[in-house]
């Protein structure tokens, strides 16, 4: 066993070599930053993820929390976490100065929370989601919801939960009908039922601050009649001092496969008295408002993938390196020691795989964060506008690539570690139960595929599409290594081929119903994905390449030669599996659009 | 939610469209059977499963085997459940009237036995390990071992394990250490420790026989030197009488991922006072004997990952044509009614991949089982030796297979369910648990991919290999009909393509070290699953033609015309996927095996 989250010698590498993080702080924003403040936080997240965090994954996991006698009853540990995370800033740690915030690039942070997601997903999700709600109330809220609420979010007194899903609305929020009755007092009345609310109810804080989507009464059907509301389950006056309980009730605990430490919830708004909601900025505007949060909340699922499906790596590595089994084929003699596992070719595939899946899909998150950074605070307006573009185009395949691949790494951990993977005093079926919530919130998998391939490649005439191109060319070109030649050629051949696709989808979309084109959208979302990871391997080959010229001890030649057989594998193994995309979608394969119900 | 453990109409196909089942009852050994006898044997299975393993089977999950005060405690519903198993004649459904069987053939058997574990995995295992280790001691045994607990066995009065890994030897049996010193008294003193011993313990029967391997002193090192012991929990008189407790102790109960029903124990032998073992036939000869009783042993273990899979397949169909969520594409008002989620093509995609993997997965092992009756029965003694190299080279195939796509249909059904997938409300999430055992026991899939290329596919110069092809020819020449005939084309390329590469690995495995041929033996192991199960889905396909031909009525058009499109998935979006581990093998990638320890 081994208590690495991430390998601080990877994630330095991707940071700094790859992304060039240092240069963030030549932006104005980031000014009083330089490296060695980013690296002293993230030290700080790494330790406390390891003490706070880490310390009880499994025992939260294992004593789930419980709804009796009216409350909720919890680890205490989960607490400790919750608390020393916001008080060392991170729930505000992109905020600004001002609000009590650390001002660090998304890139930074993404790289923070990596480290409290791998220690233990489930406590995490407490502050994270306090995080997303509180950036809800930051850019639509109004001045006194900003200062009733924001302040004590972030210093974690409130947590904050996003209330979108109804038993019979998941992935069609258009369906919602939770309802929303002016009063004359400045606040509606909420009254309908919420069903997966992660964190809707807990033993943490003060308060919390449900987002809450709902149809104010009259609007209009489906995405352009929902509404963004505040629903506190204690009204708070504008200086934060608890008044009286709202409406707001739980009306069960859901348990789940894994993810058990963040409570699931079905919440109940209006049946316990009345339910006081609060209009975030304009009506009928919710849905839009929840989807400008969008890109980050589901950045943020596939790097918890990501980082879930690292840190299962790392144990079942330390484990293959630890277990003696078995002899290679060529050794005849059965006196002769056993060897380590890792000498066994099939192990090392699987931890070459897990290493090219997870460590690709974090380079892929990171590279997503950047976006985050540049749409945000790159000095040129253009680059600005074009990193956004970058992002809305990348975003379904940052959510769902890693949230495939990082459960698919998982999986292996445990095939590695075989049947002691199996048993609960490994840590390996954990990371599993955990990650496999990933490829189904925020946006199933499929709904994912349906994004990408039916809105987000043809936004602005394709200009995201061009986008991603140009900067593919540019680590193409930039891929003249001996080593990486040969996968520069296969990756850019296999765009070729992608773009082509693309372009007879289009025709066919612009020219009748849309059912076929997009029935195999999950191919579609694959190719894309996997070329995208096949981007991100050979810009940590590039970089590998570089960092062996100049390396000068044992240690850093053996880290940039598995970076390139790594990529080696990615490039071997997995890119080529996309042949298989290519023909199904070239042939708008329509086995599954036609196979009937009854046929079933 | 739906009760139906493995679609009866199905497994009538297969067994009687398909295999000709009926056909068995012109043989000697099986002449007092009918196509009557047989189904009433399966209505048996499939009752008794529904109402006395399924009705536990979440029960059984949630409060696994305890392990207090000295003894194990488990739900009463596991010996109800077993008790009725055993007194139903299943145990001994295979063995001859006069030993108080049904003299079932295995076909038949196999298809009982997959009701029960449909229904309830955990508990079926305390039965089927019995059956398993009473068969090492009918084959094996000496008459007194045979007349001293076959009968109590068979009658469900004890109960039996298979007792080989011990804690430094899983995958090498080669290295387990567990002694036996002869004493003058006709048994051996057992000294030393097993661990994931299956049922080593439970609150079921009066006594518990362990078929121990150990070494008797001074045999000599690696496989020619383990023996094969009867290690009773209780020693018995000849009449069976219970005598004293023998030395074998529970040191411990191991907690599983799922599969929680079966205990799995650490056992110590010697450590509680003397532990006598009964040599079972000649010494050293006791991993020769295991093995010889593997292929059955491996093929019930696809057989169980096929039906989990097709369990959790039949979960999400029913969930897919229940639950209304969202849209077709092509409807654009929000204010239509939402439509059941099996018409979204996405989610046609998830069902129809579970189909042909459950199915198909099914298919082959029925076909196994099959080649295990005609092995053992088959009039020609020449078919007899034909069917038992035929299964020989199958059985790494027909255990590995379902063992990894019956656990990727189980994720696909939890994907399918979504949210409620995820939760332990619903079965879904239970079946992935408990089929993830199935790649790693009774030989981890690695293993089954270096017993085929290594080995399986050169014994007796191929032969089997041969008798594989001319029996696919067989089913390519007919495949006349216009649906099946580009299917046959494309499974006779790809094999010709599998045929060449096995002739180049071969070439490379005589002339020279193993360890590269067999670096990627996980891919040859992939190739040939897929054209196995695409071979097995071309048989069923012209069965489905046949039958549409004379089919009357709707309901069975539907059923194949669902056999048909299931065919053309497997053909369209499965076999393909072959053309990467072709280019891997061909070019004997040696990613992998290059891929040095330290460079992780």
């Amino acid at each position: 066993m081994t208590d690495t989250l991430i390998d601080r010698r990877d994630l330095a590498f991707q940071l700094y070599e790859v992304l060039d993080t240092e240069s963030l702080t030549a932006r104005e924003r980031f000014r009083e930053h330089n490296k060695g403040t980013f690296d002293a936080v993230l030290e700080t997240a790494d330790r406390m993820a390891r003490d706070l965090f880490a310390n009880h994954n499994r025992a939260a996991d294992q004593h789930e929390p419980r709804f009796e006698h009216g409350a909720v009853t919890m680890l205490p540990e989960v607490k400790r976490a919750f608390d020393a995370y916001a008080e060392a800033g991170f729930i505000a740690g992109r905020y600004d100065n001002e609000l009590g915030g650390m001002q660090l690039p998304e890139t930074v942070m993404a790289a923070c929370n990596g480290f409290f997601t791998a220690a233990n997903p489930g406590t995490a999700g407490y502050p994270f989601l306090t995080t997303a709600a509180a950036n809800l109330i930051r850019v639509f809220g109004s001045d006194r919801q900003r200062r009733t609420f924001l302040p004590h979010m972030l210093s974690g007194r409130f947590s904050g939960t996003m209330a979108l899903t109804e038993p019979h609305a998941g992935s069609s929020l258009a369906d919602i009908r939770t309802s929303a009755s002016p009063t004359g007092d400045g606040h509606y009345l909420i009254k309908g039922a919420k069903i997966y609310i992660s964190g809707g109810e807990q033993a943490i804080t003060e308060n919390i601050v449900h987002m809450v989507l709902a149809r104010i009464k009259g609007a209009p059907a489906g995405v352009r009649g929902i509404s963004l509301f505040i629903v506190p389950k204690f009204r708070v006056d504008e200086q934060g001092a608890l008044g009286e309980r709202n409406g707001v009730g739980l009306a069960g605990l859901i348990h789940k496969l894994g993810y058990r430490g963040t409570t699931s919830t079905a919440l109940s708004f209006g049946d316990d008295g009345p339910c006081h909601g609060y209009l975030v900025g304009e009506p009928h505007q919710g849905l839009k408002y929840m989807f400008q949060m969008m890109n980050e909340a589901r950045l943020g699922v596939g790097f918890g993938a990501a980082v879930i499906g690292y840190r299962g790596y790392l144990h079942s590595l330390a484990y293959a390196r630890d277990r003696l089994q078995g002899r290679k084929p060529s050794e005849k003699d059965p006196e002769s020691p056993q060897v380590p596992i890792i000498e066994h070719a099939d192990v090392r595939r699987m931890l070459l795989a897990q290493k090219a899946y997870c460590e690709g899909g974090l380079a892929l998150c990171l590279y997503g964060a950047r976006l985050v950074d540049d749409q945000h605070t790159h000095p040129d307006p253009d680059r600005r506008r074009e990193a956004g573009k970058l992002l809305d185009l990348l975003t379904p395949i940052m959510k769902a690539w890693p949230s495939e691949y990082g459960p698919k790494a998982n999986d292996l951990a445990i095939q590695v570690c075989g049947g002691a993977g199996y048993t609960r005093e490994y840590p390996v079926e954990q990371c599993w139960r955990d990650n496999r919530l990933n490829p189904i919130h925020e946006g199933t998998n499929g709904i994912q595929a349906l994004d990408l391939l039916g809105r987000k490649v043809w936004q602005d005439q394709g200009h995201g599409l061009q986008l991603l191109l140009q900067a593919m060319q540019r680590d193409l070109e930039a891929a003249s290594s001996e080593r990486c030649q040969p996968w520069a050629l296969s990756l850019s051949e296999t765009l070729q081929q992608a773009v082509r696709v693309t372009q007879s989808l289009g025709q066919a979309l612009m020219s009748g119903n849309p059912d076929r084109p997009l029935a195999n959208a999950a191919c579609y979302l694959h190719l894309f994905g996997h070329i995208a990871v096949a981007w991100m391997w050979l810009r940590q080959a590039n970089a590998a390449v570089a960092g062996l010229d100049t390396a000068t001890d044992d240690g850093e030649r053996h880290f940039y030669l598995g970076k390139l057989q790594a990529a080696q594998y990615f490039f071997h193994w997995e890119l080529p599996t996309v042949a298989q995309d290519l023909v199904l979608l070239r042939n708008q394969d329509d086995t599954c659009l036609t196979m009937r119900p009854e046929w079933f």
